[in-house]
């Protein structure tokens, strides 16, 4: 029983520390005490790293202490003793996000067409591109488009700009929806598992530009589209999602890329509905994905 | 190579008859000897029925008859003989397709968004709905939107009207983009393997209302949807493409919902463009799927 | 970290009953204290039926109390307030499975490779079948074969022998390797949720005989198979596993069995895996799959 | 209809050439003429390379001449004219077939089930194995095992060994099931296109060694396997078929073996299907696939 299936407003709490006894029955004794009714728990344990990840939810409404002094006293009591790293959310929240965009429209359209039919809990105020192709996208919805077009010279100062804006639109996680540049390191470092990407290969496999050109040389007899998150390295950042479709010898290139758009219209979005919902965590570049 | 992989404008013929010595020497030589270059071609033999089909695409270019004579000599020469039931397209045709929707936005915004990206060769001037609702979208896109709200009392005669819009409007073949109505004998007797539905199930599982609810409530690990021409039989009509999503113990019906949603989205469009690339041809209930 | 990952004997306990608060903190408070290390928990609440499900899964290394002395303080602490179904097992066991099998070889060929290639921590001493034709694929291996032919006439008194023999090898568990007769309530009765059946469609759509006849008769363009527990309603029990196959207008019935064959073969297999590895639990004719 | 749907013998031919008009018309004039009843035809033309191929299937019931004659007259007027590499098979063929095998079992005891039931129209005389373990599946069916241990010293002397033992039993195929071993290019180039390869990846991702231990590392969301011709450089011939297994990060490398044990059996069975139905054709490093 999830968040959205009742209109009681629930918490979710997402740990991760090194194995030991008792995690589980502490944790779930301390939200216990404070008369939190527990819908949902899942945990994972990496049978390599010997680490313990958790999701956690349940519903606040007799729930005995408010956020904040959750906080305080889940710091004291159970996530500095067991040295969790820890995050906590509540359902109420409806979390900012900025589309990047080149000319590509697809995916553009899908996001906004979701956006416009409330399929997901979020705020899209802020879209930029380095084209202005599609602007009046955009602008149908009342989202702010911001041109901000990159050169070889002008790469710093213009992620500075971008920075800024994602700033001042007070957001909190990026969807590269085919955005054709590469984000510089130190603009990634500012987003840490917070900017995702859809690549249109089935990752490892085709990485970096024109992936479809690259399958129809190979000859393969699937392709695929993968999300993750963007880290320094190009293509390299923890999977989120992956799906794939059959093509044949009679595929020519633009067939590939007729089938491949479907699929990363569905793929990226299957990602963003996992971080809007917290079904996500990260540890040594792999997701623990929650169901 | 297919008419679209370059700017010559070509010619598409589909054939079928009672299979019989010589029928593909016979077509073949006919286009040959008119100087036509033959691009593609596929025949398949239904084993049971012993009936034979053909599509064959060739180039315009050098041609040396004219569509007109063509047709009139075809007849005389090869079909007639044959006994062949036969249809011919050129690949400068713009279809004119019609879009019938109620209240679900996802598949006629998704629609409409193709639409707008260029994707398919295909003219869109009418929406109809029983439903206020989408007409903002229809505008968006200077597509004329016409609500006939259809009761048990009025069918018959909002069924007239659709008709003589249809007419108006000049439309070859009609969408139902998760359209809540089921047309009448009647209606879908002028429109013959010309009318596209989506529905959301793996028919021939679950056909009917609530297909989502029903599957929730056997307990399936995978869900299904399906897009097919609609005849006389409510969900029997000639199926175009299915395809499926993996599903749960721990999805709920919402859950199903969502899932579904983009299925249905993807596995329309692909019926679509096969019915607008001149793909399918019908036999017996069945589609033959050119390739 | 499952039992399988490492040399440590482990337990693993499934429990069910009507949902409520504590049950997970009260379960592995009452494992953490006798100092079992959990390596392994999944919950899943029924959102509809209000109803709790858990494995919890444990090393038994340095765990304080006995298998037998667990059972009792359990069920005195834990089960019997809460009200709830359990169900307990070691990693040490190894399940004895008996095979019913007709004149198809393909999925008992491939149970055996299996077998013999030590997939499987399972004890196979008995094959029945209705037809002769098999026998030497369990001679090869050393497993007694019985030959049990069931006519309209005979089939109580056939039923009470293989009951008799089912007892006599102390089987567990039953697995249906393309059997081709029904079983009675009766029959049926004696094993709930220990008989394991392949059905060769994608369940609910065509039950019953012969349902590649039916798909290719349909025109399906996806066919499926189903493992599913047999209950007293032929193919109507819960499902386990189901998986999927694209098939064409030029695949005729015989190519429709031999891809749906390999379908089979795998999907029965995955059904019998997880059955072994305790990762189902049925709860109003519909399976819970632990991860 | 294929051969396999009737009693009738048939005949297979292949072809391919630089394309050019009138070829469809000239090949069934040809076959027309000498009353062949064509009952399968398939011809594509590579959009790039210009090139065009053809497979026709025609019932040799009431054909007018022979095979030998019918070579000698197909390259005099046909073949060499148009510049045609071509190939006959009829439909009388059972083509003989060896298997490389080193240790994993799981392959080998599929193809030889499949061998016992008599799925395909195959000999398969010998085995060849660099590991005695496998002999015993080997002698059950009667087959012949030759152990022939590969080290890097003496690959060249070994390798000469197989080749007299593959001429010696008269092999037109060679299927590798996960061996072990990368044969040499002059090994290669005595079966050009005619030897299998199950390779563990979802090629290009993941070649050489241990790709289900990369596929961990590397967090993938699905994995795959690959079948192809070999050919001289590692894992990159032509790929014939591929197919996916969703994998989550509960699954450990022992889960992806395990999964893509499954795969790996089904999709070489299938390649091997292909390959003895005539029903691929190579070139430029790509398969074309007949249906």
């Amino acid at each position: 029983m999830s968040s959205e299936s009742n209109a009681h407003v629930s918490a979710t709490l997402i740990v991760s520390c090194p194995d030991q006894k008792g995690l589980i029955a502490s944790v779930t004794a301390f939200i216990r005490e404070r008369n939190g009714n527990i819908v949902n728990l899942e945990q994972y344990v990496d049978p390599i790293e010997n680490h313990f990840f958790m999701r956690v939810e349940w519903v606040l409404t007799h729930f005995e202490i408010g956020v904040k002094l959750f906080k305080k006293r889940f710091q004291e009591v159970i996530a500095g003793p067991f040295n969790m790293t820890w995050s906590l959310y509540t359902s109420e929240a409806r979390p900012r996000m900025a589309i990047f965009v080149s000319q590509h429209a697809h995916c553009l359209y899908d996001l906004l067409s979701r956006y416009q039919a409330g399929e997901w809990q979020v705020a899209i105020p802020l879209i930029i591109s380095n084209h202005p192709d599609l602007e009046p996208a955009a602008k149908n919805l009342g989202i702010d488009f911001h041109l901000i077009p990159i050169t070889k010279d002008n790469k710093k100062e213009q992620e500075a700009k971008e920075l800024a804006l994602l700033k001042e639109y007070e957001i909190e996680f990026i969807v590269l929806a085919r955005y054709m540049q590469i984000l510089s390191d130190e603009f990634v470092r500012h987003y840490p598992f917070q900017i995702i990407n859809i690549h249109h290969s089935f990752l490892p496999a085709f990485p970096g530009a024109r992936p479809y050109h690259s399958a129809y040389e190979r000859g393969v007899k699937i392709i695929g589209v993968t999300s993750h998150y963007v880290t320094a390295e190009l293509d390299a950042g923890p999977i989120i999602e992956q799906d794939v479709v059959p093509v044949s010898h009679t595929d020519r290139v633009e067939d590939f890329i007729r089938k491949g758009r479907d699929l990363e219209k569905v793929v990226l979005s299957r990602a963003i509905w996992r971080h809007l919902n917290r079904k996500i965590t990260v540890f040594k570049n792999k997701t623990i994905l929650f169901s």
